[in-house]
């Protein structure tokens, strides 16, 4: 096994040695994801550089800060972790991502695209200020290298004045094929069959920046990664370099090599329903409304958009990682008159955050947020859970927010919204499991009551995982004689004044896939602050990060278990 | 007067009319902004390049976005407005930012940096698909161009296949001297002396995102920009075009060319004492402690640094309008070691959410937020008033929020923070106009009584003006023999659980300068939601934006009166 080879054991060994070693590392890549999901194919294109990597620098003297972080399984494993890759993502495992609490070699923890430029800059100017005298380098992704930071962090470098190795991987593919003009520049560097000379002239993009370009144009190569990177290392001393390098996402397994897109992630269960149901859903309705239109950041398939965007190409747009810009232009295009949809998973909307509330909330426009992977999205931990977007939504102005009780809900839903006049928050998990009866019409700010109980107690549920931990405990409590009623809260923004004025039952409980403080609970909670005759309990997640595991027993360490609810209501009433 | 003019008119004027018409322009700016407060440099500077936008362009059928939108009052004039310049800033007067809601010719609002461009691309992506030929143009700052939004627009125009106009204002500031490698290469752009065909081959790295580059090195020459706009507006049909111009910040007022960070806003009032003590404190903590650095998003003065990027260079960080890189550089730095302090206004914070929540709570990374102008900010409107802050930071885990009472508390928060070993956010108004007694010494989680009351109701006010308005209402109730217990709630997060935990008056009332949802009062509330003894009232500002005025009567409009308060409290006691 690869667990214990340090860097100077890869140093005695011979390329005949490393390369088989490549291959241990990406057989075990393959087991591991199989058996536990995970990134596939970015990993196994990574396999070389991380090899060529730990045979080039002393980690973790020297620091390398991994952009996302999804691709850092080889270095996991030359890093004294590969024993733990059997429980990769489980709880208690290794993590998909690095982790400085897991270990020395993980120097800064990453997940969301674009930070590892910023951050080896600060860590090379702590070192520089500390007058030591380590290698700092940030592995950014083609794709990454769309995102805006990369470029705010360009800009400062020479400001910064140290001297880090940016090394972009350069795959052609983020989830799904990158776009844009720098990659389009990148590829001509790559590509053009001119002399060394001339490449330089052309990318003098990054020497403005303050970067010597070198490029690897073959970075599956074992040595020539390792020469490249060992000259690079002694030229770090007085320069910033960018080392550019192509691989190939999904390297050693022809599966992955053929379907990069569709490997990108492996989950367990890949039960897409919610995506299905918005990619048919906007297809029917741009059918006859020439004014939908749908943006993306460089996810089309995994949020179920690609026929969208193969049968409306005038009308769909991916912008790459950049979920600022995609917000900007939706809050354009309805500006003009046009119905955008911004489909998203949960945890990037956050990078959103400031166009959200001025761009498209101050001034009051139609743009549609279809959050994908919201709650707990289980076994990416910390930085991939969607548990905060109804705390960072609920309390802008304008914005309506609305959460499907299933599937077939959230395509009323999205009927309700090709007519609905201002901005609108969609928000759901990744998959269903659950069909909770008809779907009655959806009105702004109405819920719905599934269940008439004894008076004594009211459920109010937000969203499907919720309704159903509700159900559950509602199916405990009767068989003792407690029968809650059971509302569907289908919006958190406006709550259904109505109803909750109507209330008789004293004991009120909340139940949401979202953060307690500033989530749908606590505007309940706020709702019935001076009435004194009623006791509100809100369950959702306390206040710490959540890190990997499955998504239900996540939710039961978390206090959302139907026995819990159970067990409070029934001590309550 | 400049009062309806339209752009016909303009067309029909000699050159020496436009020269004097721009004087008048320039007359009016000076004489609103001295009596209202407002952008006096920016905009003089802004003049002749607005009167050329109008000659040649044809508004409001063409579309111009200006980004942040502080420039745009000669535009304003020139579009209807001029009358309203009397009341600039004030309620019911015009606003310094274009507002869709008060003119057809503002087609798009902005206030935060970086937006125009993405804007620009989708209004004129409308206009492909709606079959329509107007021009679209985006003017932006040297400043703001160094935003990474606008990299993310560059990056996608290919591909979204359109075309627009973007005006690059250079005048060599933003609030301060703009930094970075980009400004270096707009600087070279327009000053080496070589001819044009050298220049085109350099200004490569536009056209590799799509763009025509052209330059007007004298942009305040009116002549020049009115014939290089309708060269220009011709290739827009098929062509996208940068028009990089020089402008004099200031331009035609002497003070301001001799000064333009002092006067980029003019406040009727400028009292910084907060800054001011940052400023200080900080010096003063770094003199003995080598880990203390400061990062700023291109605010040096305005937020009190410039001492300490005087006497610490080395330790002090000006990385431009880029407050996602300065978040992300301040988590790096913390990670290595040192102590960062990232100053920044409560509205463009927003832009660092998500990297606060990733890059320093999840990592639980000391660094220190100095939030300044939190709270309604008065005359900017809407896209500047600080209200949100409390509502998208309190329910991030391993973040601790304090807000003090007077500028003497700032002081002794800042001397805490120096050994505080997680994330801490400190939020402030701008300025100062109250001493609160003695400062107790500060401890996280510890809140101060600072009157105690005849036990029916305790008041848990909330920074300086919540605290001033809370005493104010226990005044007023005084005189009427009702004695509320008031305390300074000086940490949001976490809240003074023992002292919650002892209140034995039955009603609790909080009030805060931010949002009603997701803040102060709202965490308050669901701490006591099942406690039926307890009735809780929250005072913050509901569910609405918060538009122009003074800062007095906007918090009295949204219900903070010491009347309001007190009256509330004598009829529920």
């Amino acid at each position: 096994m690869t667990d214990g080879i340090t860097g100077g054991q890869l140093r005695a060994m011979s390329y005949e040695e490393l390369e088989s070693l490549c291959e241990e590392l990406r057989r075990n890549i393959i087991e591991s994801v199989m058996a536990n999901g995970g990134h596939l194919s970015s990993n196994l294109g990574m396999v070389e550089l991380t090899v060529a990597l730990h045979y080039v620098f002393d980690f973790p003297r020297d620091k390398v800060v991994f952009d996302v972080g999804h691709q850092c399984y080889a270095h996991k494993m030359l890093s004294g972790r590969a024993a733990g890759f059997a429980k990769l993502r489980k709880r208690g495992g290794v993590s998909g991502f690095p982790k400085r609490e897991e270990s020395a070699y993980d120097c800064y923890n990453t997940g969301h695209a674009g930070t590892s430029v910023s951050a080896a800059m600060g860590i090379a100017k702590a070192r520089d200020l500390s007058g030591k005298d380590y290698s700092v380098i940030a592995v950014i992704g083609d794709g990454s290298f769309n995102n805006g930071l990369v470029y705010e962090a360009f800009n400062s470098l020479r400001q910064l004045n140290t001297n880090i190795l940016v090394i972009i991987n350069d795959n052609g593919m983020s989830i799904s094929p990158t776009v844009g003009s720098m990659h389009e520049y990148l590829e001509q560097l790559a590509t053009d069959s001119v002399e060394q000379l001339h490449r330089a002239r052309r990318a003098d993009i990054f020497e403005k920046f303050g970067f010597d370009y070198d490029g690897v144009y073959d970075g599956n190569d074992l040595r020539a990664m390792i020469e490249r990177l060992t000259d690079i290392k002694g030229r770090l001393k007085t320069q910033s370099v960018i080392l550019h390098i192509l691989t190939k996402k999904g390297k050693g397994y022809s599966f992955c090599e053929e379907n990069p897109e569709a490997t990108h992630g492996i989950g367990a269960k890949p039960a897409l329903e919610y995506s299905e149901v918005l990619g048919r859903q906007l297809c029917a309705m741009a059918e006859n409304d020439g004014r939908i239109t749908a943006v993306t950041a460089a996810m089309t398939g995994s949020l179920g958009l690609s026929e969208f965007f193969e049968r409306y190409p005038g009308r769909a747009f991916d912008v790459g990682i950049c979920e600022e810009h995609a917000t900007v232009l939706c809050a354009a295009l309805a500006a003009e008159g046009y119905k955008p949809y911004y489909a998203v998973y949960s945890t990037f909307l956050q990078r959103s955050f400031d166009e959200i509330v001025i761009d498209v909330c101050s001034q009051n426009l139609p743009v549609t947020f279809c959050i994908d992977r919201a709650g707990i999205s289980g076994a990416d931990g910390e930085t991939h859970q969607g548990v905060f977007d109804l705390s960072f939504l609920s309390f802008i102005p304008n914005l309506t927010i609305a959460v499907p009780k299933d599937s077939a809900e959230f395509a009323e839903m999205l009927r309700f919204s090709a007519t609905f006049g201002g901005p609108l928050a969609i928000r759901y998990p990744r998959s269903c499991g659950h069909k909770f009866g008809q779907v009655q019409p959806v009105v702004a700010g109405k819920w719905e009551l599934l269940d008439s109980g004894d008076g004594r107690c009211v459920i109010l549920a937000c969203g499907e995982r919720a309704i159903a931990r509700a159900a559950g405990a509602c199916r405990l409590l009767g068989e003792r004689g407690v029968f809650p009623s059971l509302v569907n809260a289908r919006f958190v923004k406006p709550l259904d004044e109505e109803l909750l004025a109507g209330l008789e039952e004293p004991l009120v409980v909340t139940v949401e896939d979202n953060m307690l403080a500033g989530g749908f609970g606590s505007l309940v909670a706020e709702r019935f602050a001076e009435d004194t005759s009623k006791r509100v309990k809100i369950f959702g997640y306390g206040d710490k990060f959540i890190g990997q595991g499955g998504i239900d027993e996540l939710m039961d360490d978390c206090g959302l278990s139907p026995e819990a609810i159970a067990a409070y209501i029934e001590k309550n009433i």
